[in-house]
């Protein structure tokens, strides 16, 4: 009676973050439609007999084409970056649009959309940077980009060309309570950085290692508690992101159980690597691939961040890739002159964008310590609730955009810089062992990626706009 | 093509323990075989513009027909009991199969089996309660009743015809660790309430008030302690039931946050009563209507329970109804003369099958401190999952059973006894002020109760066999 | 056979941090020469039957004569300020050398010095204030001055002309560790204060209560953390002064637990008033008389101080006199037109170094608190140990200064700023009921003061170079 | 004028719980009567220039000359006990008069007089142990004897023939309330040890260092948070003795931060031993020497315990001596057949009443774990005020006893069998190295070791009836 579909997934098993049950999907006009114990008839069908049926992957927390204040050139724009993102299983991305010190705030969000227009594969939605709050900018260009649909925005606790001092924090977040908006805090104590970077200096310790020692788990735990602080006195929702270990965790954990609203998200890094990471082959510059910021900590933080994940202190879990050149740097990576000289220089970031969902699942539900659909929720149910996208995005439910990550648990497979599709050259997470890997992604009803391979076409993905977050409802 | 469905529910409010989104469900022989943006042609169709789809309420803590030590008779047995469970919004409930001292467990469960058949309106499955654990009952019945599908039992640590000892639980955990039985503990210390009873009734306090100072905090939080250590120590999973304040709550989150692998429950008469109302009318018999173990604490506890309810520290809420009637006691309730010589005469029980959800829907959900989510989760999905009835049961999904509740959230009620359907002559929510009410309640398809009006037939209820718990996969 | 005793104190009870024993105290050239059973044939012998012989009170933090940057006068120099504290039990106060923005260090010392110098009625040494953390300063100057008995410094966390940022802190921080001396912080985070100023400002909440608002406890509890952890970080001990509730105590308390170097005090005002006390009359400009910071908070937090007056998480019970006019102020108290238009121009400091211990002793000894022993080392022990003045001030043993006071536990007393003795023109005390009050006060052997009447002479007092904390021994 | 001194200590340092001075003591009639700068004319002087003066130990936790249920001889009598203690640096113990069931609680406390009678080389003071709370004991011995001096008792929650139940110990918590003495709890579950003891031996695993896993911290940290509910719940103190790893001792901080009235005991061996000892070599028999209950733990709450002296948690530290023959066991050590089939039967306890200080002093003092006036307040101070002994031990003031241990904070020594004096025939601590030893030990004004030597007569200690404790006060 009703026109058949336009594709139907059968035969496999759909995960929601609470349920799990064996059924067909109906799709028609890059919606569900019906999720039923059998459809037939559609125009196309694609076999998922034996294989998990996610929503497609959301990746709330990615750079891409941002230009650094050193000239540093970001090994991913929006096209590499989404492509890479694809493959890895995600059907939406949210990458920052980041103020310049003097600019207009609404002519950096321009300047983003032109570069992102035609060229993605995923969809992409923007978090603002605000890192010039200005009264114009508070009082004007931030409320009218909330209303256009910018609901999340990101303040940095450290970086000398991004940092707000407490007064102007206190600000944003007045901002974000008045237009509802969610703020997401870098939490690290600049200061506190700064001071440690140069006693390592002094002592001559310059490798890549001590990035990780100056910035210090301490360091991040007190901007934690102050970042909360601030959003306390402030009565708005906070969301902590890239938590790396067990003392900031903690501070989170506290302020939750005295009704504070502070949310967090936590990344690949902090499960999969370690302080050591940085030490190369015997503390060379090896090192540089692994230094991001907050650093890898060490093996008692890793088992605090997956009591974290486990527990829900943590609803989110995103890459933060933000990629850089290695080996072919053009002075920027192994070859970058300053960055021999101190840690200091080295370009503080990671690719991750393509293998965030297949280390999660692997060490998280293949090892037994989280359930497939807890997986569900950190990867892609909560982001979206939690930046305005559900539930159009996050969700396999009718009405809902056809974003369908197919999933095979049993597959195994090794991380190889060579197979990945990130612009990057080198992958920090080089012959880990995986098992369980994305087979296809699937956009809106469109096959984007199959088997690795991207069969879409640059400029399928779309711009989101979004709603209120689901921590001001 | 396929043939017509059975039923449409359509126009509703899909609501999951994750999910909610608009979409008609369509039913065939029992089960939910389609989710769609739009179904017709069903032989049947019910109209749920503007209601909540909900999965039907699983009620996972209820006495139903259990003799009592005294003589005292239940107010409800299995047909008075699950009628009043359908019409208060339920479609499974699990009551408890006790053993009595001194007899075979299977034989026990026999004369359940018998007291249910043909009399239940809900389906309904059983929780064992192991009083004696004798060699034979733990070396044989047990394991034999685990086989066949009784995967949960419950043990007392207090009243004299049930409690068992410290060395007696830990072999009752063992057996529940090889067997992959969930174990739930009523935990209130035994001595310690019995002391508090001789000191108060020394002091001339016998009046049913003082049931709220011999079963002191301090005593159930000593219990769960103790459970929980027992837990620990035998390495198995526990449900501590029936939670009642801050007390015991913590020593429950202190064990997680270790690593332990503590579950817990807890009810309607520790959100929407105090201790205050065992004071009747001026420290009256009146008060006897709230006897009930452990019984209901203060504000503090209540905001408590909130916290845990809100922050998954209780996965599971039940009614623990046990029903005793009051005014027609024919020597039990108002007119039995030895309760009214001391507190520790009268029974422990209060009714709530049928306001459990009404009540936490109402103080939760309408009172904006819990999620719609989170209510499914807590009344239907999470048992369904810790019972082994999942996906059959607590869940709208393709394959399951169609057990469904109408929700009308904008209903407002008042509650009162003339309106409900248990045994009992009174409810101690009596004159409560309602917002959001079950509007129809369908068990596998069939509409069992419309509008109040319970339309099944007697037997229409069937019992489940349980598959293993969630705790122990 | 030796030379008879200058002065016997005969019959009393001494108290130590520790023990409580009947003895006479026999004293030569103004130390304890000895202590016995018996001590006759003194030249001067005091009967202390029935007393409490207590080592002098020491008050580590109280400020005299310090010039305000607008020009508001102090209301006690070290005549006056000395005198008050003689009154109230104290033979030794800690005042401090504050540095003027711009100035060096050392002359500041020495203008208080100046200031200080043949004005005194008991003991006096200088903290020293870092307001303005030059190389000059960190490298020189205060090496040197440290060198030179200045063993203590205080940093500001708050105040326009005072407060060091992060960055500087750091480095404060560094040169204390270096230089083993002990920094004592005022923690309250300024811009948090700040910006709840504007808030309350905007909405015409201008009145002195308002002060109590804007230094919230959040602002407090952040601070604390912070600074907790840049001590963290430097690997240095630090002193957290004047604290006032619950929240900044539970940081400290969880970094003790924490194996961190965490000292802290507290003071009359968080135990005896509460952020009511503010609102004077019906939210009028009384107020004011109470205005201090931190300020009081509530009922609950002077609990908690109670709680950390017992079991150690203070160690130091001070005064933070820092006394203004209130009637008589030339245009700073009540007749200040300025602070009549905002509570933020109200002079910040109350009156309290000759209630302290009386306070103290009425709400924590008298009323079971707190025991006696305990009340000796918060008042004097400890602040001699901590900095720098044990064994030689603090305790009651051979060799030690004879810095006694003689307290009747019995004593009953009003406070009445008519009967005090500090040039302040009004106790935020007045009118509260005292059990226990100290009778005579001895420096060095002399009598200073004798129930209320101070017989000293001025310049009696002699400034006290100080040796290294304990806190880094 | 005065007569002279029978003997003057002179040249060292006194050290109190507080306070830290070089005086003279002058001594007489076996009280201190002097405590001054310089003391002359004494009939005998003792140099102790370089040395610590402290007040004498005391050891509140000894077994001596008790019966065991089966059979076995204890290693010491109250005259090798005594010695032992003497030449450990002790001036008084505490051992148990202990109530044999079915015995009169009156006849077991006049039989342990009679074995004490003239034998005892230091000072002794008996608590009680109540193994039999009949009605007769309760009501009637058991106040009369409180009111006769011997104002604490002990009970324990385990061992077959000791072991009270809930309904028991409340019966006795309620006793101690009314008559104002200390409750002693040895905390460990009963049933759980025997549970664990019996999967052991099922599965072979009957070597002493199972000991250590039967007798699990879980079962010590249940039996603590019990014992600790039940002085809550009747409103008494409560001293858990001999606690052993972190978590017993979390229990404890945790109940006082909530206001509860927990005092608590830690032991050399848990800061001395871990239970790797108890595998002796390759698991044989020679772990048997460190079989003791509760046992050894690890390393984590060896850190934990130090914390716990540090902080304050533990007020007393004891030796539990409790000695055993090893080698010359005449069937009860080495050549015990039936401890050679399982740990079971493996007598519990360890010698240790003449190395607790040293143990202590050198591990804790001389490696800057806590100050010497913490050494002095847990070996001495402070078990003298909880055991009601206090002003007249445990304190070096006017008045008190001439208890006087002097010590050589330089002395090093190795702890070897052949040196010690106590009954047993072997000691746990072998070889162990000491910085810090007593060298002389003074009774009420006599030497009774001197250098190692025993230079008392038998009988030269007294038995001491004792008051209140102060925890009670």
């Amino acid at each position: 009676m009703s026109a058949p579909h336009d594709l139907a997934i059968r035969g496999g098993t759909i995960v929601t973050a609470s349920d799990r049950f064996r059924a067909d999907i109906g799709i028609r006009d890059g919606r569900i439609t019906d999720i039923a114990a059998e459809i037939t008839g559609a125009r196309e069908e694609i076999d998922a007999t034996g294989l998990m049926v996610l929503p497609g992957g959301i990746d709330a927390h990615v750079h891409l084409a941002q230009p650094t204040s050193d000239g540093t050139v970001m090994a991913d724009d929006f096209e590499s970056g989404t492509r890479s993102a694809a493959a890895g299983g995600n059907t939406t991305v949210l990458p920052f649009a980041m103020q310049v010190k003097g600019s207009s705030l609404r002519d950096c969000v321009s300047a983003y959309h032109a570069k992102a227009e035609g060229q993605c594969y995923t969809d992409v939605s923007f978090h603002l940077v605000i890192s010039d709050p200005t009264p114009q900018v508070l009082g004007q260009e931030l409320p009218a980009l909330v209303r256009d649909g910018y609901t999340s925005f990101k303040v940095f606790m450290t970086y000398d060309d991004l940092v707000l001092n407490d007064a102007e924090l206190l600000e944003v977040f007045e901002v974000a309570r008045r237009e509802r908006a969610l703020v997401m805090v870098h939490a690290e104590g600049h200061d506190a950085i700064k001071h440690m970077t140069r006693r390592l200096e002094e002592q001559g310790k310059t490798a890549p290692y001590y990035h990780a020692e100056a910035h210090h788990q301490i360091a991040e735990r007190e901007a934690t508690h102050r970042a909360i602080s601030h959003a306390q006195l402030t009565d708005v929702p906070v969301m902590i992101v890239h938590v790396s270990g067990r003392d900031p965790m903690e501070q989170i954990q506290w302020a939750r159980k005295r009704g504070m609203k502070v949310h967090a998200e936590t990344c690949p890094q902090y499960i999969a690597l370690t302080r050591d990471d940085l030490k190369g082959l015997n503390m060379d510059f090896e090192g540089a691939k692994y230094v991001c910021s907050p650093p890898p900590r060490d093996a008692d933080s890793q088992a605090a961040i997956w009591e974290g994940l486990r527990d829900g202190t943590f609803e989110v879990f995103s890459s933060d890739h933000c990629p850089f050149f290695f080996e072919n740097s053009e002075g920027t990576g192994k070859d970058n002159p300053r960055a021999r000289t101190s840690f200091k220089w080295v370009p503080n970031g990671i690719p991750g964008v393509e293998t965030r969902l297949p280390i999660l699942f692997s060490e998280g539900v293949s090892k037994g310590r989280i359930s497939l659909e807890r997986f569900v929720a950190l990867t892609s149910t909560n982001p979206a609730k939690l930046y305005g996208l559900y539930p159009q995005k996050g969700a396999l439910v009718i009405g809902a955009d056809a974003d369908i990550t197919l999933w095979d648990p049993t597959r195994t497979d090794t991380i190889r810089q060579e197979n990945l599709h990130h612009g990057s050259d080198y992958t920090p997470y080089e012959g880990m062992e995986i098992t369980g890997w994305p087979v296809r992604t699937i956009l809106r009803g469109q096959t984007i990626v199959v088997d690795g391979q991207v069969v879409a076409s640059k400029g399928q993905g779309a711009y989101q706009t979004r709603g209120t977050s689901s921590a001001l409802a």
